[in-house]
Parts: C-alpha cells; structure tokens; sequence
C-alpha cells in the first residue's frame, strides 16, 4: 500500500511570483496535484500567479465557488452552500492523498490570514497530513508599495474587513494608529464614510493589486475613478516614535 | 564615473531561511556588501539567519547598536545616542552607493514593519536608490506553527508592542477579536496581566523563535518557565464566522 500523500497549504504571497518562498516556489515545481479556488468561469487569481511554474504533467483541480455574491452573506442559505461545497472539495482532496498523491492547494496571500484555505484545513487536518506554508500578505505588498513604514515605535496596528457594519468600522479606525482594510469592493461607500468619520480618510492610501503589473496606489483623497476597487488594500500609515 | 549603487532593504522572513522569497534569496547570492544590525559583541540574528548563502568574499558592515537597555527608552538620551548611531551608519552606506556599489541591508521580517530599517530608510530615500523587498512577518510564522488560523471571516486583528503602558494594552486587548503582541522581552508580567484584565489571557499563546529550529509553541496558562522570553510572540485566534 501506498503511503498516504500530503496536502500543502502554500501561501504564494501578494502576485509577485518573486516573492514567494523558496519553499512554495520549490513545492510548486515538484508536485503532481495542484488544486485553486476560483469564480465560475474566471480562470482564478491564485492559479495566475503561478502560471509557467507547475511541472508539465501537473493535474490541476479547480475548486469553483457555488456562490459568491448572489446570496447575501447572513442568509442561511449562504453558509449552506459554502458548507456542502467544502465538504465535496475535501473529499476529493482526502481521496487524492490516500491514494499517495501530495496535493499542492494555491492561496493567495498567507493562508492563516483571512483565507478561504482555512475552511479546507479544518475540515482536512484530523484526517491526512496538511502543511501550511505561511507567506508575505496582501498587505505588506500594498504598504511596500506606498514606499513608506506601516508601523514605528509603538504604534497600534489594526486589520478591518470592509464587510464589518459602518460603526464597528469607525470605533475601531479612531482608535487605531495604523491601519489596514481589506475585502473593500462593494463595501467601497461605506469604508470611505466610515475612514472620514473617524479622521483618517485624509492619509489613507489605497493599492490595488499591490505587487502585481497592472499594481496602482492612490491617496483616496484625490482617487478619480469612481468605479469599485476590486482587488485592493486600505493602509494608513502609524507615525510612532521615531530617534 | 561609475552608476550609483542601489541600497536594498531586505526583509528575511521569520527565521527559516526556506521562508525567504526569491527575490531575497537572489540579492543575498549575488551583492557584494551586506549590512546588518546587532548588538555589541552578539552576532545577529538576522546574520544568523543568512549563515552560508552569501557570496563568498562579500564584505560585512555590521552596524552596532550604541544602547539597547542600558537608557531607558523615555531618556532623552537614548534618541539621540541611537539618532547619531543611525546617521554614522547612513553615511557609510551613502558612500558605498556613491562610489557604485550595491548593498543589502538584512531585515528580521518584513522591513517595514515595526523594523529598524525604516530609520535608515527615512534618511536614505532622497539621497539614493533604496530598494525594499517584503517579507514573511514573524507572526505569520509565530500562527502558522501554532496549527491554526489567526483570522477569520471579518475578525479584528490587532497588533500591540509590548512596550506600551497597560492601561492601553487592556483596552485594545479586550476590544479586539484575534491578537497579536511583540516586543515582550521585559515587558511579559505587563503583558500577562493586561491578558488577564482583557479577558484573553486563557485563549492566548507564546511562540519563541517561530520557524527556527529552537521554536516553542506553548499555551500561556501552562507556560512553567518563569524566565523572560526573548524572540516571541504571543498570538490570540480570533473566532469568527465559518461555514
Ligand atoms: C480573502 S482575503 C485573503 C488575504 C490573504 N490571505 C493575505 O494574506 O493577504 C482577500 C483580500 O485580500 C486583499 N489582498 C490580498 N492580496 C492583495 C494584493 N496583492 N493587492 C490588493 N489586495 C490584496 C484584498 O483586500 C482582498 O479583498
Ligand atoms: C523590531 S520587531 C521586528 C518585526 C519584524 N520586522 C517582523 O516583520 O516580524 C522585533 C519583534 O519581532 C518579533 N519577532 C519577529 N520574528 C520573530 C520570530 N521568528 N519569532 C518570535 N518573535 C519574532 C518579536 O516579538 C520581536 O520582539
């Protein structure tokens, strides 16, 4: 018999296949399975990244959301779908590896930070071998891009969803020194508002697909376009104690 | 006359030198100058962390911290010691640059957060090229070894320094969902009993060297050894939704 395949968690980094790890960029080369979440009919950010560094006989595993966002996020049925899709992915995944086959499964980012990854890991990790590769985030991408430090001395670094309802949003964006906002897109009004209610829209920056060619950062003061940022970050910087 | 040279701020990642990037792992191969910071008569961690993969006859400028404990930090002594410290060292690199050589300057983590690097960034970027590459953080590897997600869904993550007085540590650590606190060193009875005023001291862990080969994973409330960690962090999972 076989001995039982590893699942990889690989977190690729930002978009810049050269800032990922010499460990996932190694796994990447050498595995035979690779599977990505993706959109119905979109070809997957994560699986883009990567293009040109799977090996040439990979069999690839697209993992494509039932729902993203035709059912609001607090209707039950939302969770259901997501439920009964992880659970099919999963055992495919579970099937893969005890058939001795690793598994390299692509996230973007890191995959402990707020990643889809998780949902799979929960469900994988009393059953097979899983191994996460941790990796720089979206964000050190986006404040690498604005040229200038997150965080100095002892400032307060906080992490917002822009998902978050507007008040919980302005409590903690005036509390904070610096700070990061992420999943933006038709939260876009609504993270503005909140930014200027609790005094820092006027230093904050937005980076869209930081990293990446196609990478823009913009003062959100003086941002034209009036469309809704799809892949993007929020930082404003902290401005800590400094010799 | 020769080119200028570009000074590149390198972030390493968390210890293990499998977790640099690419980008990283080339410039460390390939620059003829390597700079790094220590303290008086220690070799450096982040020169640790490089052990073996620079170029042969690379020339090293270990720059050496003037004080560390010996002031404390609210002196005003202790700015200007390190203010001078850092504008020697600025110029030795200008020099470098100017005379048209490349130099990579080692970075624990990713350079522009919470890192020392940022001092010398400041007084470089107009004079010349500086180069910054992102890097895994060390609490990305301090959560990834402890097996589970930091955040999810649309969690609160917040960052802390130890270094900050208690009554502020206790009102951010019990407003947030996930948590992480650095700089502990001397600071770790503060930080126990703002976890315990907080509400999250049950919930939260130590990581000492995350991804090194001496990393200790333990849970706060069974930790025995009553000495003061160095390298660590401690990290509180937030519990947000998940279908
Ligand atoms: C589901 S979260 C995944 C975060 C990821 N695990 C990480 O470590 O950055 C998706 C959000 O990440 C942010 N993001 C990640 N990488 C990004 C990049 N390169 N440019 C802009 N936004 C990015 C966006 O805000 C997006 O809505
Ligand atoms: C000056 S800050 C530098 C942070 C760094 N730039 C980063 O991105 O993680 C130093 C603090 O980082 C934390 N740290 C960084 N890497 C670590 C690791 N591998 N293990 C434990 N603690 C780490 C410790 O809390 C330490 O006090």
């Amino acid at each position: 018999m076989s001995k039982t395949g590893t699942i990889y968690g690989v977190g690729l980094g930002p978009g810049d296949p050269d800032l990922m790890s010499v460990r996932a960029h190694r796994l990447l080369g050498s595995t035979p399975h690779v599977a990505f979440f993706r959109k119905a009919g979109r070809k997957g950010q994560a699986r883009q990244i990567v293009e040109g560094l799977l090996p040439e006989n990979v069999i690839e595993f697209p993992m494509e959301y039932p729902v993203t966002t035709e059912i609001p996020l607090h209707d039950p049925r939302y969770n259901e779908a997501l439920s009964t899709f992880y659970a099919d992915v999963t055992q495919h995944l579970i099937g893969l590896a005890q058939s001795g086959q690793d598994v390299v499964v692509l996230c973007e980012g890191d995959p402990f930070f707020y990643g889809s990854f998780m949902h799979l890991y929960a469900r994988l990790r009393d059953i097979v071998p899983v191994e996460v590769v941790p990796a720089i985030t979206g964000m050190s991408g986006a404040w690498t891009a604005t040229e200038a430090p997150i965080t100095w001395g002892d400032d307060v670094l906080t992490v917002l969803m822009a998902t978050l309802p507007e008040d919980k949003l302005i409590d903690h964006i005036s509390r904070t020194d610096a700070l990061v906002i992420m999943k933006i897109g038709s939260n876009f009004d609504k993270v503005k508002s909140a930014l200027k209610a609790g005094g820092k829209f006027d230093d904050a920056w937005i980076v869209q697909y930081a990293t990446m060619a196609k990478q823009t950062v913009t003062k959100l003061s003086e941002m034209t376009d009036p469309g809704t940022p799809y892949f993007s970050i929020i930082v404003v910087h902290g401005q800590g104690r400094r010799p």
